[in-house]
């Protein structure tokens, strides 16, 4: 292998054990929320046809989709989202399918797009959705579902805003924003929170607005108020277990997507300033758009980098290192069945162990081993060890060590004492 | 989108929830055995410079590697197994890296084989490998690790097979084969578990071998005895757990793959005759080749398709049908928010639960949808019930009804009874 290609392609990344380990922890949390909340796998082809991809997203979005001649000739695409795929499935499986639809998603997707600080081509996407109903307590399903991930990841500050998307444009509306200029005026007003208002204002005069229009924009959204829909979300997110204080109705919230078509909501975590950690919102117009059935749809994709990011801002991740917890070190070749009997018996009792693999007569070798992998506890069984019966067992974290009888060792490990 | 395209391509497969649940579970276990075994999870980029990964497969393989140009024009593949990525893994991090390294990989990998029943283009790749040593205890770790697997999937009846790659070349040797025609020679000897001695007698004269030869052939390969190696690795594995009637020695086992160096093995259960369902083995030559840093390797790879097909057909698999157990029906607008509270209560149990989400009066159209997805309890809540602090907990498999306290009902799911 050339060594100037001993390297991944850009934006692309490698997880070693530490750190897939993490995103593993994490990833389980969000997967058993999903289930508990009723929400079932699916799984679909990291290929598709471009037919089915293609213009779909929005001429801007096309070009980033990865696409080729297969050997067959066939013009493929790889998966760019997990909507889109979601759609063709549900016209194509409907009848099999329960309605309404949970389902959830955790796939990789890849966007072309130009890689920088925090922008990947290869993404983990993770999104839940409800199919098949209109009400706004599928909308408020969506949002206790993600309120109870945020709390199961151990977030104990975090708002959630809630908007619907036709009181932005009612309000741009009443404001006498020229409707060619309202998408434009959107982006501007959605970045409100990192900015100030007099920043806001100049980025609206520049984009063509007079000062008068500006302030009636801000007044309209001071003075907006929920629709019905959106207060029934609220009302029934507080039933499923949403703290009041902790969802807010905020008119100037936009999201990026075009295809919202009422309520969009966006989770923020207080204290992690680098922008939300989960959006979605209710599209009620896609599906058919994709599929040719009419099948109204909410729900809500999670940003695992930005979710990471924020656990490690917060300290929440519980792993220590890594979870092999026992190392049963070779003391000399002709001790090494002693050590396997050993590491089998721990692994019979359910801890994590494994036994040094390598007639090795070196402990300190074996020592750095562990280190490196972040092992908590090694045993050692020389020659006298044998004689006695006994091991003995050494806390790498504290460098204490006892003499611990064979006949013990699960329970003095399991205690989590030595 | 075009009805025509609503369809995966060929060799390409969705997961439905059903299947995909299934997938998972399986998958499940052998992750957890992996990591019992101290072995850890590594991620790897579906795209790789094409550099990497082409010239390391062979020629016809290479072939059947997806490969295109990227926007930027950068000649680019899919991954086409796990090996060829972790040896750039391995040359990369190499200092980062606890030495002997334990990972696995559990990732899809892309192959534009052609589609046949059973033989897919995405397939669902299942690694475990220790690199760093060559020692017979790294091989029987291999072993004893897929032997846990094995039994925590419920097999009660598998062998498993081993040889020494070595051994075969020798009595081929000692039968006076020619050189050139060894490799196509094991190829036919690799079948004689699914052929009569005559068939594969026949298909070896084919192939120029004369009928003395054949002779010597098999005599050889009924006299062969275990190598050192061989006997070493069957003797840890014995220690590490793994039953002495269960570890057969056998001459003939070849291992498709060109780059095995030493030992060889391969899983095969009792009842199911479609192949084996894990195989592996050492090679030592193959890092080096791929990173240029000489590395000893064994390891071992997992059929997912033909385990879960196993699986099946000795009815291992304990999920009945969905695992969402509890709809809470909403029994009409008003009493709504009813639902909800309960259906939070549950989850904050840790009842996986779920309330139909629709403001509906028909409970015909909910316990069909209940059905359907195999949930196993509904729960109906109506005035009546609301006057009464009680619910209606219906068993949806036996049909029984029981009136429930509200108090008593977290106790009465949990028991499991009603």
């Amino acid at each position: 292998m050339d060594k100037t290609k001993l390297q991944t392609l850009k934006g692309f990344r490698d997880f070693l054990p530490q750190e897939a380990e993490r995103r593993q922890y994490v990833l389980g949390i969000i997967k058993n929320t999903f289930e508990l909340f009723g929400f079932e796998p699916l799984e679909t082809p990291a290929l598709e046809y471009q037919e089915v991809l293609l213009g779909k997203y929005g001429t801007e979005a096309d070009k980033l989709v990865y696409k080729f001649k297969d050997l067959g000739g066939r013009a493929v695409a790889l998966r760019y989202d997990q909507t889109v795929p979601t759609a063709r499935v549900l016209a194509q499986y409907y009848n099999r399918l329960p309605m309404p639809f949970r389902r959830y998603q955790i796939q990789p997707v890849w966007r072309a797009e130009k890689p920088q600080k925090g922008r990947f081509r290869e993404i983990m996407q993770c999104d839940a959705d409800i199919f098949g109903s209109a009400s706004p307590l599928a909308d408020a399903e969506i949002i206790a579902l993600a309120n109870s991930v945020f709390k199961n990841l151990g977030f104990k500050n975090f708002k959630i805003f809630i908007n619907d998307r036709r009181i932005l444009f009612e309000l741009m509306n009443n404001a006498k924003i020229p409707e060619d200029l309202q998408l434009s005026v959107i982006t501007t007003i959605d970045k409100l929170d990192r900015r100030t208002k007099e920043e806001t204002e100049t980025e609206l005069i520049e984009k063509g607005l007079s000062k008068d229009t500006v302030a009636r924009l801000f007044e309209q959204i001071d003075q907006s108020t929920p629709t019905e829909n959106v207060t029934a979300t609220i009302n029934y997110s507080g039933f499923l277990g949403v703290e009041k204080d902790k969802l807010l109705f905020q008119a100037r919230l936009a999201r990026g997507l075009d295809y919202y078509t009422a309520t969009i909501f966006e989770f923020k975590i207080d204290e992690y300033k680098a922008g939300s950690v989960a959006g979605g919102g209710r599209y009620d117009k896609l599906v058919e758009q994709l599929s040719g059935i009419p099948i109204a749809a909410v729900g809500i994709a999670f940003g695992v980098d930005r979710i990471i990011e924020a656990i490690d801002q917060l300290k929440l991740m519980p792993l220590q290192g890594l979870k092999s917890s026992v190392l049963v070190s070779v003391f000399d070749p002709s001790l090494a069945e002693m050590s396997a009997v050993l590491v089998q018996n721990l692994r019979e009792n359910k801890i994590i162990a494994e036994i040094f693999p390598d007639e090795t007569t070196k402990l300190a070798k074996q020592l750095k081993y562990a280190d490196k992998k972040g092992i908590e506890r090694l045993i050692v069984i020389g020659p006298d060890e044998v004689k006695k019966d006994t091991v003995v067992l050494k806390n790498l974290k504290t460098g204490r060590q006892v003499d611990v009888p064979l006949k013990n060792l699960v329970e003095e490990i399991k205690k989590g004492k030595s």
